[in-house]
């Protein structure tokens, strides 16, 4: 496929999983009338209402992953617990795979990723890569501070296979290993960013502006964010061309997420890279010139990349399952929510909530960051289901 | 059903019509998962690709909007000419006709609507209703000018079906009288406008700022528009307090666009309503904070009406089948498009091109309405198919 893909382009699309990624990238695509097939073990997946079909498999599956690709021109994935082997095999059978079965590989693996940045200069925490969970103790020895972040190699997820604990805990046992891992020097005191960064087939590589961070401390997921970030000019800068290095490192087209933060020396470290649109670059949908999600449609396609410009500041409050929620369930404020100007609610299409689960995400939308934080802060109050 | 509706809301909502406007308003309502069923005669209509279910039927069988009505909560309609004795037998069973079947009924015969604006004071072009073709030639005698407008009272769609004709022309027998039309008084050099008005099931009443429009002299169809127009605060004020005063007069609810023009003795007089999401405000799904797609869909599920503001001027140009196109199409500025910031192409789904079929439309964002009006010109140079 070369630069002169034309609109309407007769590319059917395949996405490995179908949860809120797959269902907000379909539905972006939507103007464009894309034909897309997801693969998901549930034929009430997220992305089912908005999919032309849907393949029941599991995302691991060699077998689904290989049906999936044999339907389709074009195969992305919005998750990357996936099997990157039989991926990789239908890439090198020649089939268009975005982004490569080689940067979910280097991604997948935490601690491949790690030494990925090492090799290419990405500054990122100091860490060591502990395979053998008897050699936990002995690892941390070595890093300064009374706590280390533990960090499973494999399969964590939204919050899950991270941990931040104190070294006298693992030196007495307390703390199980989950297996091999990254064994990361802790900063305190961070704050968080991200920069969503796009690279089509062609070379060309952009980013949208610095996304600011806030996590539940419960669940470890981002509970709010927004952009443009409240810094420096020479931070944001600093941000975007590391994110931007990173991405270009990876030698892949594909829409991805660097998340970083910045430590007590304002260094600039990256954490991790998402190789797929990202709950930190939902602001985007209403508050960018073109969202993450028509950026991939894009890039999937063949076509230009976007403007990253936002159209105005926009934040993000994600609207997740709260203690004690199962089953069936009903916004509390949805007369506030939707009375409330520039304030946008997005549903991801669970049958049932769980404490915890990402069940959909507000937009938030002003003329300024100043009007955006007062407005952000009211509708937080409202991010509540029954 | 009360105003205390929350999302997600269990209601279906079955849509008469399953072209453009029925395929924009179901996107419009995907991030609430909203279940849409549709009537159209044709499985492969523009909203088949997004609609829950398509229940194959013509427009006018009474039939068809039955079946259609039985499986759904709300019903709406996205084209006039549809079957309104159906659509009043069914309201008066009891079940939500969004806007109610009386108000179609008044909009649908362009003799009775002319009346509705006598009756209720709203600013029209003078008339007079010629129901006995053989009255042609007398009815116009009594126009001042040299030519007058010829409306069918019913059937008319998209241009067809209004002609400005010579007197002579009529006179001498060369115009043939197309059966029931409103004979007007035409006014030249006039500026058209439109007024975007939203009414929800609670008597609130809100319009969007003001649209001008320019419409192609041989097709009829409005061609390019953008919002807010370029023109005084008082006609603006002007424009959408008569565009509500008609809405009010209406007396229900739903998404209506107010077709005005202004004539050489700056009086505003209304052209004719549309009781469904128009043309002349599709620049609102990226230009304003609630789309005219959004705002039915809030109508239609009893949530609050939402903010009409305009994040940035917006444009629209509509993408439409060229002299001898048939067939097969392709964008022949893709590129040059998509590579515009601010610039959003939109494309029907539609299985062939046709001369002066609507294919599409884009739209074009810019931070001031004179930066808007300079893109907007190259953008036009480009809305065109292979």
């Amino acid at each position: 496929m070369n630069k002169s893909v034309k609109l309407p382009a007769d590319i059917r699309i395949g996405v490995i999983g179908g949860g809120q990624l797959g269902k907000m990238l379909i539905e972006a695509s939507r103007p464009w009338n894309v034909k897309y097939t997801v693969l998901e073990n549930d034929l009430h997946c997220p992305a089912s209402s908005v999919a032309d079909k849907v393949i029941l498999g599991g995302l691991k599956d060699a077998e689904g992953i290989r049906k999936l690709a044999s339907g389709c021109d074009v195969l992305t994935f919005e998750i990357e617990h996936i099997n990157s082997d039989a991926l990789l095999e239908i890439e090198e059978s020649g089939k268009t795979v975005i982004p490569s079965a080689r940067a979910l590989k280097t991604i997948q693996d935490k601690g491949i990723q790690k030494l990925f940045y090492r090799e290419h200069g990405i500054p990122t925490a100091d860490f060591l890569i502990c395979d053998n969970p008897s050699n936990l103790a002995e690892s941390v020895k070595s890093f300064a501070g009374g706590k280390v972040v533990i960090k499973q190699c494999t399969g964590g997820y939204d919050g899950k296979g991270v941990d931040i604990v104190a070294k006298t805990e693992i030196e007495a046992g307390v703390f199980k290993s989950p297996g091999p891992c990254v064994v990361e020097h802790f900063h305190a005191n961070i704050t968080e960013y991200s920069v969503i960064v796009a690279a089509d087939r062609y070379g060309n590589v952009v980013a949208y502006p610095l996304i600011e961070m806030y996590f539940n401390p419960q669940s470890n997921l981002v509970e709010f964010l927004f952009s443009p970030a409240e810094t420096t000019a020479d931070l944001e800068a600093d941000c975007r061309s590391i994110a931007m290095r990173a991405v270009k490192a990876l030698r892949s087209p594909g829409l991805f997420a660097v998340e970083l933060f910045v430590n007590q020396n304002a260094e600039v470290l990256v954490n991790e890279i998402a190789p797929r649109p990202h709950n930190s670059g939902h602001h985007t949908i209403e508050g960018s010139y073109t969202s993450q999600f028509e950026q991939l449609n894009r890039i999937l396609l063949g076509l230009p990349l976007g403007n990253t410009d936002m159209v105005q500041p926009a934040a993000m409050i994600n609207l997740v399952g709260g203690e004690g929620q199962n089953g069936f369930y009903k916004l509390k404020f949805t007369e506030q929510l939707l009375s409330e100007p520039g304030v946008y609610v997005h549903l991801y299409n669970k049958t049932e909530i769980r404490p915890h689960r990402k069940m959909g995400h507000i937009t938030v939308m002003a003329e300024s960051l100043q009007a955006l934080l007062e407005k952000a802060g009211k509708v937080r109050e409202w991010a509540v289901f029954e």
